[in-house]
C-alpha cells in the first residue's frame, strides 16, 4: 500500500457521498454510489430535483449559503458536484470541512474558457486558435489576429450553444456584446472540422489514471444529439487523445472523471475544444457497455476506492432524449435499446430528458487499448 | 393495441411503484424504477432497510398495519413486493385500492409447499416425489411411500435450508416435528441430483412471457453461492424448463418476474422443485449480461409496461458476497467483476451482503434463443 501513504482513509460501504447538484448526472452518481453500498446526499437549489428520488438524504438550499453547505458537509464522507456553474468558492468551503474532489482550482480553471484555453496551450496541447476579447475593443483587434469568421463566446456560464455569437465580419461585435450584456468574452478561430470525439477518464487520488475508449458525438442545435463508440479515430489517435486526457489530469492534479472534447480536423489533427470537470453527456454509454460506467468510476475516485476497469465488451450508440421526445415513452420502451429516464417533471424544447444506448458486438478489438496505469 | 383492452393505464414516468419489502432485492427494483424515470415508495418493517436509502419516499410500519398499507397504496400507482414471506392478506388489501402483482393468489400458492407441489403435478411438470406430512403420522405413512432417505421440510416460511431435515429412518421423524414446533410439513423424496438451474421470466399485463437463458447455481450451506450462465443444458433442455415456466406463469395468471427452480437428475430430466414469486437471486447477472434486467423487467410488467428483451450479449458468472467477505470490499473492488453491495449495515453470517457478476465473451449462439412471445 505503499502507494496510498498519506492519503485519506477511503470511505467505507455505508458511508455518504455529498453530491452538489441534482440533475440526471448527480441522479446517476446516486445510483452508482448504491451500487456500492454508499449513501448519497444531495443538494441543490432545485426544490424537485430529480436526484433527490434516490438519495437517502437531500439539502434544498442556494449555492451561496453557507450555513446549508457546512451542515451538508457535516453529513458527508466525501463531497463532489454534478456540473460547472456552481461557484468554486462553495466548492473551496466544504474541501475545508471534507475531502472535496475535483478541487476548487480544477474547477475555476475550467470555468472561464480563456483562462482553460490558455492553460492548454501552456501544455502544449493543440487548441482552436483564440484570444482574449474581454471587450468589444479587444475583439476587433482579435478578429484581426484570428480573422473572420470566427466565435466569440463568453468566457464564463455558457452552455448548449447560450453565450456564443458568430462573429463574420467586424460590425458583428458590438451586437454580440449587447446580447452577452457585456460579459468578457474570448474570440475563437474556425477550424476545418470533420468531427468531435471526448475522451472520458478518470484520475484517483493514488494518481492512478483510466481512460475509456473516446466516443465520436454528434450535436445538432448545440445539444449533444449520439456519441458512438468506437469513433472514426485510428489507434494512435485514440491514444493521442487519452494521452492529452491524462496530461491535463495530471496537470490539475485531478481526482475524480472528467470529460475532453476534441476537435478532429480535416488532417485528422486533434484540437482540444473544451475540458468539463465532471461526468459527461458523451459517457452514458458506459453504463451498458462497461463493467464500471463513468459515474462508478467517478463515484470511485471520489470515495477513494480503486478504479476500476474501462474497457468495454460491446460496440455502443447513444442517443439523447430530447424535449417533446419524451412523450413517446412507450415507443422507446417497446425499442431494442437500454432505456434511461431522469425522472424530470416537465418536457421543456432542449431539456435532456432521457437517453438510449444501443448495444453491439465489438468490431474485433477496440481502436486503441483502454489505458489503465 | 387490440391486445391492451380492458387494461389498466400504463403508470407513467414520474409515477411511483410502491414495493413492500426493503431488502436488497427491493433496493435493486427501486434502482430499476428509477432508470425508467419511476419512484419508488419502500414498505418494510425494518426501521434501517437498505432499500429506504435509494428511495423518493418510505414507510416503517409491520405488514399487518392495515392503516399503514391503506395510506401506503394510496401513494402508490402499481404495487409489488420482493419477497414471498409476506402475509398474503396484505397483499389481497393492496389489490383492492391499486394494481398490485403478482396476485395475493400466487403468493399464497408459493408460500405453501404442499400446495405449490400439488399445483406443479396437476399441470403435468414432473417434480421430487412428494407427500403431505401435516403430522409426525402423516410423515410416518408418506416415508412408508417415498422410501428413506427423504427430506421433511415444513410447508410454510422455509428458506436457505431453515425448516429442513434429513429423515434417513421413521425414528427421525419426531425429532424433525420437535425442531419444526409441530409445523405442518411436506417429505420429499431424493432425486439422482446432478446440477441446479433456474428460468427466471416474466409475464406482461399483456400476457407477453419472456424468459432469461437457465442460469445454473451451486449451494453452500443452504445459500446460493454462483449462478453461471449458460448452464450445462441442452438446447432442448433449456426450451423445455422455459416452457415449463411459461405454462406455471399462465396458469396462475402471473403478472410480473418470477423463478422457477429445477432438479437436474442423472438422466437430464428436469424436476420443478420451486417457484419463487419474484425476482431471484439466481438473476442478478442480468443486471451486467442483458440490456433490461430482472428487475428493470419485474417493473416494466407492474407498471404494465412493455416487456424488454431478455436476451443476453455476455456470458456471466454471479457470486455471492456472504457474511464477512463483505470485509473485503477493497480487495473486491479492484477485481475484474462488477462489484454490488447491498447497503446492508450489519454483517451477519450466512446474511447476502452483495455479489460480483464477471462477464465474457459469449461462447458463440446462447444454447436456447431467449423466448419472446
Amino acid at each position: 500500500m505503499t502507494s496510498l501513504e498519506g492519503l485519506p482513509s477511503p470511505v467505507p460501504p455505508g458511508g455518504t457521498i455529498g453530491i452538489l447538484g441534482g440533475g440526471q448526472l448527480g441522479r446517476m452518481l446516486a445510483l452508482a454510489a448504491a451500487k456500492l453500498g454508499l449513501k448519497s446526499h444531495i443538494y441543490s437549489d432545485h426544490a424537485q430535483a430529480p436526484a433527490f428520488d434516490v438519495a437517502a438524504a437531500h439539502t434544498h438550499a442556494r449555492y451561496d449559503d453557507e450555513a446549508a453547505l457546512a451542515a451538508f458537509a457535516r453529513c458527508a464522507d466525501a463531497i463532489t458536484y454534478e456540473f460547472e456553474n456552481l461557484p468554486s468558492d462553495a466548492v473551496a468551503l466544504l474541501a475545508k470541512q471534507r475531502p472535496t474532489h475535483p478541487a476548487a482550482s480544477a474547477l475555476a480553471l475550467t470555468q472561464d474558457r480563456f483562462t482553460e484555453k490558455t492553460f492548454l496551450a501552456r501544455l502544449g496541447l493543440a487548441t482552436t486558435p483564440f484570444a482574449r476579447a474581454d471587450t468589444a475593443g479587444d475583439a476587433r483587434a482579435a478578429l484581426a489576429q484570428i480573422g473572420a469568421p470566427a466565435i466569440l463566446k463568453t468566457r464564463r456560464l455558457g452552455y448548449d450553444g447560450k453565450g456564443q455569437a458568430r462573429i463574420a465580419s467586424p460590425q458583428d461585435i458590438d451586437a454580440a456584446f449587447e446580447s452577452f450584456r457585456h460579459a468578457p468574452a474570448i474570440l475563437e478561430g474556425f477550424v476545418d472540422f470533420a468531427f468531435e470525439c471526448s475522451v472520458i477518464a478518470a484520475r484517483g487520488a493514488d494518481g492512478a489514471f483510466a481512460a475509456y475508449d473516446p466516443p465520436e458525438n454528434l450535436h445538432e442545435n448545440h445539444i449533444l444529439r449520439r456519441s458512438q463508440v468506437p469513433a472514426r479515430l485510428a489507434p494512435a489517435q485514440c491514444a493521442e487523445a487519452q494521452a492529452a486526457t491524462k496530461r491535463i489530469a495530471e496537470a490539475l492534479d485531478y481526482v475524480g472523471v472528467l470529460a475532453v472534447e476534441f476537435f478532429v480536423d480535416g488532417n485528422g489533427t486533434l484540437l482540444v475544444n473544451e475540458i468539463a470537470p465532471r461526468v459527461h453527456n458523451s459517457g452514458h454509454w458506459t453504463l451498458e457497455a462497461c463493467v464500471v460506467s463513468q459515474f462508478e468510476q467517478h463515484i470511485r475516485a471520489v470515495a477513494g476506492w480503486p478504479l476500476g476497469d474501462p474497457s468495454r465488451h460491446c460496440d455502443a450508440e447513444m442517443v439523447n432524449i430530447i424535449g417533446a421526445e419524451a412523450g413517446d415513452w412507450e415507443a422507446l420502451a417497446r425499442g431494442s435499446g437500454a432505456l434511461h429516464l431522469y425522472g424530470k417533471t416537465e418536457i421543456r424544447p432542449g431539456r435532456k430528458m432521457g437517453h438510449v444506448t444501443c448495444l453491439s458486438p465489438s468490431r474485433g478489438a477496440p481502436p486503441a487499448r483502454a489505458r489503465r496505469n
